[in-house]
């Protein structure tokens, strides 16, 4: 007996497929399982099933909602639109504070290595919002890194017939990081960037 | 929209209660389920119930299994019980090799500060085993910390009147460790263990 149980094998996999879920992690998760109460499964169960039933993409910026619409573009007015690649992107931008404007969520970066090209992101949904004019400012926040460099400059490109403004956030030195431990890259960038004070 | 929808906050909680999940590994485990097929979300589903339903302890060890008996109590004739604390230490145990006599899980520790005493764990099956004189080793493979050292101790005790030798696994430094980084307690534990050669 060098395994678990047949059904025990199987919750491993699922958790596995959960990603970022190692063998071991996920044999804890399942034993956990084991271990609870049928009532607390069956709530589990119902827990997923409902995030799966309920939750979907807002029609205007494709975050997840739980309506046709997010709270967000529910609620909000502004002619800024902030292009982000994930949902969670939406969270920690929100989280921070200090912005007041719209969303739109990329689903997703250029890649051609992962054979994901701009065809496969919602940055045709970007455009058909943009066309009424009643955005006046584009802020590109993908991540900065080579995929989210590419996916920046192909929304800018993009934008140029439009009479938008485009932007990208800010790339330089943490808040409260150490110039010492600051690798070469972002302390390069950094200097690139500088802003006259 | 600091949160997100309430039904993704539900599920973040539901993943939350496997232990060891922080809120941001919740997240994104809620967020995988969102991106998930329906079809998908079922299949896990069922893999949890199905393990909810069908696993149960074994009648004679209580290890994990699927039937009144599991594969080892079914299957193998040996006169050594290995006592462990949990269901887990008896895969551990099979995947390093070179035992193959019988288990016993206590399913916990003693551990009267979390209000865990002798009562709540296997002990007395554990009693009822050794009643009928086919047993002549114990070999208790608790964890070598406060907890596994006062179970240990205990059960040692307990089993004084029987006519049946008790060990302990070995505690001394691990296969490959080097001296020099190996913690002051394992190795003084080590010289206090060591065995003629």
């Amino acid at each position: 007996m060098k395994r678990n149980t047949e059904s025990i094998e199987k919750l491993i996999i699922a958790f596995g497929s959960l990603g970022g879920v190692g063998k071991k992690t996920a044999m804890r998760y399942a034993y956990k399982i084991v271990d609870m109460s049928l009532q607390e499964v069956k709530e589990f169960c119902d827990a997923l099933m409902t995030v799966k039933e309920r939750v979907r993409y807002c029609n205007n910026c494709a975050t997840f909602c739980e309506n046709d619409l997010c709270d967000i573009c529910q609620n909000r007015k502004s002619n800024i639109v902030c292009v982000v690649s994930y949902p969670r992107d939406v969270l920690s931008i929100e989280r921070a504070g200090g912005y007041s404007g719209l969303y739109h969520v990329l689903h997703g970066t250029i890649s051609p290595i992962d054979g994901r090209g701009p065809d496969q992101l919602r940055i045709k949904e970007l455009l058909a919002r943009l066309k009424d004019g009643n955005i006046h400012e584009v802020i590109v926040a993908t991540n900065p890194d080579i995929e989210g460099d590419v996916t920046a400059m192909y929304i800018a490109k993009l934008l140029k017939p439009f009479d938008i403004k485009v932007s990208r956030i800010a790339q330089g030195i943490s808040i409260g990081s150490d110039i010492e431990f600051v690798d070469e890259t972002t302390l390069s960038r950094a200097i690139d960037n500088r802003i006259q004070i």
